[in-house]
């Protein structure tokens, strides 16, 4: 049975602390074996990369080479399903438009004193991007990591994916292909991002790290964090639906097990100020757990992490909400827009009952790279923005200077730097 | 005597690459110290951050509190010189001015399928700012890290500060008072970081810690990261210097020694193409050194990461000051403007002979916490950005998600997720 909580209860404030405290994620030590990987990347190059390439996914790449031809990338298309190929065109094409419209803009301005003041946005010059093999190979999040870089007009774009026994599905070699990116690499594992992050002979060095992958791949990108950037370290899947009780539970149902599917870490929680509707959400849940395909999985994830907290109105919602920071949260009710706006922390809200969260995995637009975990408290989804950077200016002549220079002058003598004051105290002269 | 290269030389790219590859920060194993530290305040709170303030601040936080009273900071402004205090209000006016222009627009959009979509910016709620003591506390500084908080809306600020035997500069406290900050601990090191990310009884916890620090505190920042957000871990200050023959070398040398004053591990590099105005400037730095207050350090500094590089052209600049991608950079050339528009990767960049780099580091306005060794190709400034998150989101109702639900279920199918495909499918019905 999934846990129930109730903020009527006495012991509701103690119940949340738990499940707030709650951790999902094995602590796997796999820090000195990518420690010790990449130090041999960085000393061997290709060699190693081939090396661990060979061991872990039983493959020869000095025979047909560490790259993915471009041809073989984009012919890719041809070998998929056109139905498939048609849905994940769509779907980059909402993508893009969506994270067209999150390009900032620069500042650029003359104030009072006379100071030109500025900050332009540029893009990262290189980027690498790590797609996951086998089962966690989804083309959805090629895109989603493809296209917002692509959108900041990075440069270039390098991908290592690992394709052990050779076999990579072809459909993420087409939404690379549609996403406009051919440098791949079948690589995975700490050696890839050493490689991305170092350079070898083959694989030339990039400035930040995106994608997900597995324990030793976060290792890593821990590890090589100050010599490249890198996009957060994801964290199992998670739903928070809040819902009233004029949905049908089958729908909410179904929203739930959307996450519980992913892994036997996810955790779907039901907010609901109607006790009865809750008890029909869990009737629902467990009558389609007897009947999907991925049904071990997600009843492991509802069993070990699920919960079903009543309220006794949904105005207690925000402020719990606020507390979990869900990764996907989903409003089920007559006046979502009212309830988001009393909302801090989410990375993705889904508003209206007819707004599934599985709708943002794959077609709606904004990015299904979001913070877990609690992180929704301080950091954001993936976008535009992880892809480029600011870089500030000013520009004084004789007379600014000669307005705002002194006050610099005192600050930097009362810290003792007098080579900073005497930088700015030798240009002065009367102001004009 | 300081390194010259020329790009004239056939050596150079060899000599460029030993350059760039330069480490300047020594390795200080200090981890296994913090995380111990972490683990004690985590299972002791303020019982543990009391000893190690006993013990490293020789302070006893049970006789005079953990925590300054409102009224000593903001008393602290009476205790200071009022020349300095005028100073640091005009700077606080200038940098709150500047940020304010940062802020950014949100995005709310109904597209041609009548999804609504966009993004919402939020304020993270609560911030932990570290402040060093001793000879690290830079009143600038304070302005620098809280005021683009205070100007993204912060609700609360929790700053904490060492303060060894009981001694702090009343201009650190000034500095907060002016820029609105009152909750204030003294406490420093891992225990404080500690502190701010996990909460004692006495300290609540925060979402994000920034603000810079000595070794164990940028091993402390590393370790809770995940569980609070935390800003970059600044490296050695640097500054690189553009500069044509017609500048007075007295105004570039006194740039370059601006930074090494600042730590014998600063690095501070011209790029001239007049190797007369080289060899003066090289003189001039001779004889400031001769001088200068602080010229232990700035010596050190000069003499073992100091270079001068001759260009053949400015024409090379660009594409050698991307590579280095500096965090301060001068253009103290006739057109400073055309030069800045090639340049990608840098923290700040300061335009034009009357442009010292030190009015940036107190009074310009842009931030002076910038991506240091070479972090500015992937990494940008503090700013306002840094205290913010997005949130977006999606609304369908029954025709929109018509239009593009199918394209999600064929995708969720084709990935294997059936119970994402289910959870849109269910809500679909014929378009209207």
């Amino acid at each position: 049975m999934v846990r129930r909580l109730s903020t009527a209860d006495p012991g509701f404030e103690a119940d949340f602390l738990a499940l707030l405290a709650e951790k999902r994620e094995a602590d796997e030590d796999v820090d000195q074996v990518a420690a010790a990987i990449i130090a041999d990347v960085r000393s061997r190059g290709d060699v190693a990369v081939a090396e661990y390439t060979h061991r872990f996914d039983r493959l020869d790449t000095a025979a047909i080479g560490l790259r993915i031809p471009a041809t073989e990338v984009h012919g890719a298309v041809e070998r998929c399903a056109p139905e498939a190929v048609a849905a994940l065109r769509m779907a980059a094409g909402r993508i893009e438009a969506f994270h067209r419209l999150q390009m900032p803009a620069g500042i650029d301005h003359v104030d009072a004193a006379g100071v030109r003041l500025g900050m332009v946005w540029r893009p990262i010059p290189a980027v690498g991007l790590y797609v996951p093999g086998g089962l966690a190979a989804y083309p959805s999040s090629v895109l989603m990591n493809a296209l917002p870089a692509k959108v900041a007009g990075v440069g270039r774009v390098a991908v290592t994916v690992p394709t052990p026994d050779g076999i990579l599905n072809p459909l993420v070699l087409a939404a690379l292909s549609i996403a406009g990116v051919d440098e791949v690499y079948r690589v995975g594992g700490a050696q890839a991002v050493a490689a991305l992050a170092y350079g070898t002979r083959s694989i030339a060095a990039v400035d930040k790290i995106v994608g997900p992958g597995n324990a030793y791949v976060a290792a890593a990108k821990r590890r090589v964090f100050g010599t490249v950037g890198i996009d957060m370290i994801a964290g199992p899947s998670e739903i928070l639906v809040v819902a009233d009780g004029a949905n049908d539970p089958d729908w909410i149902a179904a929203d739930l097990l959307s996450q519980a599917e992913h892994d036997m870490a996810a955790q779907s929680i039901l907010l609901t100020d109607d006790a009865a509707f809750a008890d029909r959400v869990v009737a629902a849940v467990a009558a389609e757990l007897a009947v999907m395909p991925r049904r071990e999985i997600a009843a492991e994830s509802w069993r070990r992490f699920g919960a079903v907290i009543l309220l006794r109105s949904l105005d207690e919602a925000p402020a719990l909400v606020d507390r979990l920071a869900p990764e996907h949260l989903e409003l089920a009710v007559d006046a979502p827009q009212a309830l988001a706006d009393r909302i801090v922390n989410a990375g993705a809200i889904f508003l209206g009952r007819y707004t599934p969260e599985a709708v943002g995995d794959y077609v709606a637009g904004p990015n299904h790279v979001l913070p877990t975990s609690r992180s929704a408290r301080f950091s954001s989804g993936l976008g535009v923005l992880d892809f480029l950077k600011r870089t500030t200016f000013v520009a004084c002549d004789a007379d600014s200077l000669a307005r705002i220079g002194p006050a610099a002058v005192t600050l930097a003598e009362t810290e003792g730097l007098h080579a900073h004051a005497r930088s700015v105290a030798i240009r002065l002269r009367p102001a004009g």
